[in-house]
């Protein structure tokens, strides 16, 4: 069996020994190569960013893994009629679980006017509880539940939004257009974590953005083209949205003459929220191949019209 | 029925709303009044920062309800022959693991280099995920304890210590001096949350500071006194701890020429961690008044031979 791993050399350095380590742990054995003739390759482990956009010399190839879980710049793809499948690892999810969970209780907590205070202010007015500060989660697929249960857990009233309609133990969930008007009024922080499609590019637009509480906080480890960003600069400088932590942009690494670097309202966290974490993802992509090769149904299998 | 709100201008401006809103709830009817002819009080709400100190002409008053948690100013008082009750806020414990849980996932994510990034630098390095971890929490009282159990319950592998041996599912609990040892060696964040005793005080000096791993970050929520001061600052120009977030001090509020305001790896926060609040505090006060009515014991009734 072959598997070519179609990336970036550096994730190369990450995968090259924990992927096949995988592959001999699920039982699989298999060449993990990084060139081979396309019509004798089995699987693709996959990485927008790198060479192969062309997916129709693949003809013997079953299925293609992706290592990002977001899958827009390829789901489109119109050569790619191979399954595909996006990256769920649990590794990240904890990983984004420890960064909402700590960027929502630094804004709840007022962390920064402790962290930076060169007046040395001491005003000992402690901030109000979890259970008075209401946090909205937009998207409640793996990452947001996870998040949502664990928000909820410290005690903070947690209202979930989703396209469609999802039930989770003590977590409010509210879904369609109307729900979404319902989910970001008065919500003190808002974390978006939904998945790029037509649907959500620019879902919090100037209107949107006016919804929350006076002063929420906004907080992006989802995908940059979820904010339009000229409406949420104008939002912060109107004082609607009282800050943003922006993990995600349209452009990466963010340009150094970007608004948002010099916004004293806005914190930039260099896309860190959601790292796949290889030793994780390796194992993810090895009991995928050997589903595929007992027949049975693959994970986190992509619905090419859905987008996710 | 007549309450005397005995207590200073700024706890008033606190409790004027949600005290009275917490007997409508507690299905009582009287009137909270800052001036009173004393035989006509059937309530104190108290604090005793503010004028009352003579309890002998209030004949009438039924019991007196300490705002703070420490009776030490009042229990001695010889005027003082009502019921006494001490403040048992459920939302100082909620605060406490706020705050901890709060700065340990800050100091976890390294967000201070994100909260302040002048260069402009874009380095996508994840931090690991909690159970890469190590936190080593000093002291398993209530507090300790539920801030121990929140962190494991994130994934951080905690280790506790307590002068007393104790036990806690999923924590790591040592007790006495070879534990402390044990307990504060390759930590890479201590939290100190012991009570102030002969024994604790300066417990955290040169030695002990010198145990956790090189860089490893302190939080002091507890008391000022458990921490040599002097020691802290030389372990900090070391370099064996990488930063200090203190909540309480020697002095209070901290003066503004004490070094840690001005060195780079302390963050000063201004004893905000563990704050009784108002609106929980008046649900204990009210759910006594109705005890005290119905002829039911007390909560949290201070014993005047023990003192407290």
């Amino acid at each position: 069996m072959k598997i070519l791993f179609s990336a970036p050399e550096d994730d190369w350095g990450d995968y090259r020994d924990v992927l096949p380590a995988a592959l001999v742990e699920a039982g699989i054995g298999a060449d993990v190569v990084r060139e081979a003739a396309p019509e004798t390759v089995d699987y693709i482990v996959y990485a927008p960013n790198d060479r192969l956009h062309d997916f129709a010399p693949y003809t013997r190839t079953r299925a293609v893994l992706s290592l990002w879980a977001g899958v827009e710049r390829i789901v489109g793809n119109p050569t790619l009629t191979q399954p595909l499948t996006r990256m769920v690892d649990a590794g990240l999810e904890r990983g984004m679980v420890e960064y909402v969970t700590g960027h929502v209780l630094r804004h709840h907590l007022g962390m920064d006017a402790h962290v930076v205070n060169p007046a040395r202010d001491w005003h000992p007015a402690p901030p109000p509880l979890a259970a008075d500060r209401p946090v909205t989660l937009l998207g409640l697929g793996a990452l947001g539940r996870a998040c949502a249960q664990t928000l909820a857990g410290l005690g903070f009233p947690v209202t979930g939004w989703s396209r469609t309609a999802k039930k989770i133990d003590g977590i409010l969930c509210l879904s369609g257009e109307d729900g979404l008007v319902g989910a970001l009024s008065d919500a003190q922080i808002v974390v978006a974590l939904l998945p790029l499609t037509a649907e959500t590019e620019n879902l919090l637009d100037a209107d949107r953005l006016a919804l929350p509480a006076r002063g929420a906080a906004l907080i992006n480890p989802g995908r940059g083209r979820l904010i339009d960003d000229d409406a949420l600069l104008a939002a912060l400088d109107a004082g609607w949205i009282g800050h943003a932590t922006l993990d995600v942009f349209r452009t990466e690494p963010l340009p150094l003459d970007h608004p948002y670097w010099r916004h004293p309202r806005v914190t930039v966290t260099p896309h860190v929220a959601s790292a796949t974490r290889p030793g994780t993802a390796a194992r993810v992509i090895a009991e995928n191949i050997r589903r595929a090769e007992a027949g049975e149904p693959l994970l986190y299998l992509v619905d090419r019209a859905r987008g996710y």
